[in-house]
């Protein structure tokens, strides 16, 4: 047995994290179909105007504006309609004084007009339109490059491909985009008794569940998961495990991070790369490593489904999306009353799974081995390390799932 | 031209919506590695206990409690080491009075043990272990099926699949789970103007936008987006195209959907369905329309860039989620001061584009055709139908996309 020399706590474990962060440097080239959710990695700016084109914003008719002045129902201007102008075609008319084109929404403005009138403002009979108000030059004219301009920078790297950013890349005509890379993020069980689902259960064996809780929220946070099947405790297995997960951005393990006999990740460790921190004060989660393997960063998680589960949350999630250039992920929370009192310990800093129910939340923490603590819960509520007890009815903030 | 015969409120736009959505029916099977974020589309009992055997939660040994009886540090009782019992074996011991083994934190309890002593409370020299605390019986012991029983619901059908329900299915050795399938959504803009994002515009044209934002948005909410080249607008080709999306489970049109000659939407729509409304009093994206094609739901999408993705977000998100059976999408809000005066128009629900800098709330909106409307702005500010202004430093609530 070698107990934990000492334990950091979880802000303490956060800056270390924060300090070891190494945004992913490589890119790839992705369809624009494909680009939603992902992070440009270099600006983009436009080799074309948006629209391309003068057009009208409006059914109605292109005019010269100055023929208009005057115009009234009463007293209308009368001028002559040389052509129709629709929409993904150019009218070869040019209209002069006296002249005017119907045009629909979204059409090339004819050569020499300058403004455009509505249709309810207008009569039309045969080629003989009236023009029932005056315009003004430019009126209902959308212009050439209102948009976007040759030259404009339409995303900047490190932008979120938002739906309205792909649009923009879209209507510069571009289909497809320089983007970071997802980290390829290697997880791995560690155990004895850790056996792939789909297999039969020997006595004293377990299925893998770690694996799947990080790979979905892995998946879901911007990362590649690549996943491994589940390593023996034994330090050759273990480094072994650790050299066939060296191209990844970022190494997960989880159990053999405690301190048993068998807890051999830490020797693991000590033989390919440097510890930078082993056992942080908080609840569940205490056995939680980060190391630096070759430069590569790795989480080494507690065994315990549930501890293994919030730690991620609570770390694996901001230091991922981070690596992933993503902007922060921020839960939503809600402040409700709690059920029933909870104890906690002083000195460190601890989570609890709750329900929210009719506005009331109720602890749902079981056992930190028990994956329907967090299965069954809504959210989880944090007790800082200074204090060792919520009350019953006590406002608390839920960060939901 | 064909005025629109009335617009009917966004309540009422949202009324009619929610009355037509029809939950996915259709279920497939899909592994638990890309299960995150799926619905599961039946209960799923589990077949086992987790964890199948009863276990040790601590490193230490296993013992009959009834022995350590009034054990203390000054007057220890002494025990002879049977066996030690690792993770992922079972000890063929049997603990009987005097006896017991030593035990790994996870490994199956010995026969006749029926506490666990921690390795702090003891010292040994060979086979024999000295035990300096009393045991309750029980103690440090995790029970058979403490997690889950046989039996036992570990996922309703409507469950969203998080990381720890996909934990809780590995747990009992699931690896593929059914799931309702995604809706299929097909896509498609209409125009004689609109291009296809890589091919070159001719004089007139431009690029298709509206295909690449619904389809960022669709695969974002739950959708599976099938994406339609752009249809020229003649009755005949709008038809054909409805025909083609046929098999979609939602279609979404944009463009044609307004009152110009060639908004042929409508027509193609009475040829096929049925309309549900046509016409919001809302800004942008007044001339949105919804129609039963043969009971499948047709969004009919303003042709404008900012106006189309502005009522995807307001209309198309709600309702898309509502048929994949996901839980509403909540935005995060922010509420800040206004930065500079903004007029609306009494009488239509009005969205305004803004940007946060330091705090401050600035109008983005440009044009509903302009698509950087949208890209360079953080969220949007509504104005009710029954306010005209908001004035500068006024609080207003933003949506942050």
């Amino acid at each position: 047995m070698r107990p934990f020399a000492s334990t950091i706590s979880l802000e303490e474990a956060r800056r270390r994290l924060s300090a070891a962060i190494q945004p992913i440097a490589r890119t790839e080239r992705v369809l624009l179909d494909a680009a939603a959710g992902r992070v440009a990695a270099a600006d983009v700016a436009s080799a074309i105007d948006v629209p391309p084109f003068a057009r009208s914003a409006m059914d109605g008719y292109a005019v010269v504006a100055a023929d208009t002045t005057g115009a009234t129902r009463s007293t209308p201007v009368r001028l002559r309609m040389l052509d129709r102008a629709f929409t993904g075609e150019v009218s070869s008319a040019v209209v002069t004084a006296g002249a005017c084109v119907e045009i629909a929404t979204g059409a090339p403005l004819p050569k020499g007009a300058d403004a455009v009138v509505m249709v309810e403002e207008t009569a039309r009979d045969g080629d003989i339109v009236d023009i029932f108000a005056a315009a003004a030059a430019g009126q209902h004219v959308g212009k050439r490059a209102a948009d976007i301009a040759t030259g404009d920078r339409i995303i900047a790297a490190g932008h979120l491909l938002t739906p309205s950013r792909i649009g923009a890349l879209a209507a510069i005509g571009v289909t497809a985009v320089e983007v970071y890379a997802r980290p390829h993020v290697a997880i791995l069980s560690t155990g004895n008794e850790v056996v792939e689902p789909g297999r039969q259960l020997a006595p004293g064996q377990i299925f893998d569940v770690n694996r799947y809780t990080l790979g979905a929220v892995v998946s879901t946070h911007g990362g590649l998961p690549e996943l491994h099947p589940p390593a023996h405790d034994s330090l050759d297995t273990l480094v072994d495990a650790l050299d066939a997960c060296a191209d990844a951005d970022l190494i997960v393990f989880s159990g053999g991070s405690s301190v048993g006999d068998r807890d051999l990740v830490v020797d693991a460790i000590a033989k390919r790369g440097e510890m930078v921190f082993h056992g942080i004060a908080v609840r569940p989660g205490k056995p939680t490593a980060f190391a630096l393997i070759g430069g590569t960063p790795f989480f080494g998680m507690p065994g315990n489904p549930t501890s293994c589960l919030s730690n991620a949350y609570i770390l694996l999630v901001p230091y991922l999306r981070a690596v992933a250039r993503l902007p922060p992920h921020t839960p939503r929370t809600v402040q409700v009353p709690l059920g029933r009192r909870i104890a906690s310990a002083v000195g460190r800093h601890q989570f609890f799974t709750v329900r929210v129910q009719d506005g009331v939340a109720w602890p749902a923490f079981k056992g930190s081995g028990d994956i329907t603590s967090l299965s069954s819960a809504d959210g989880y509520i944090e007790i800082p390390a200074d204090r060792n007890v919520v009350e019953e009815r006590e406002l608390v903030d839920v960060t939901l799932f």
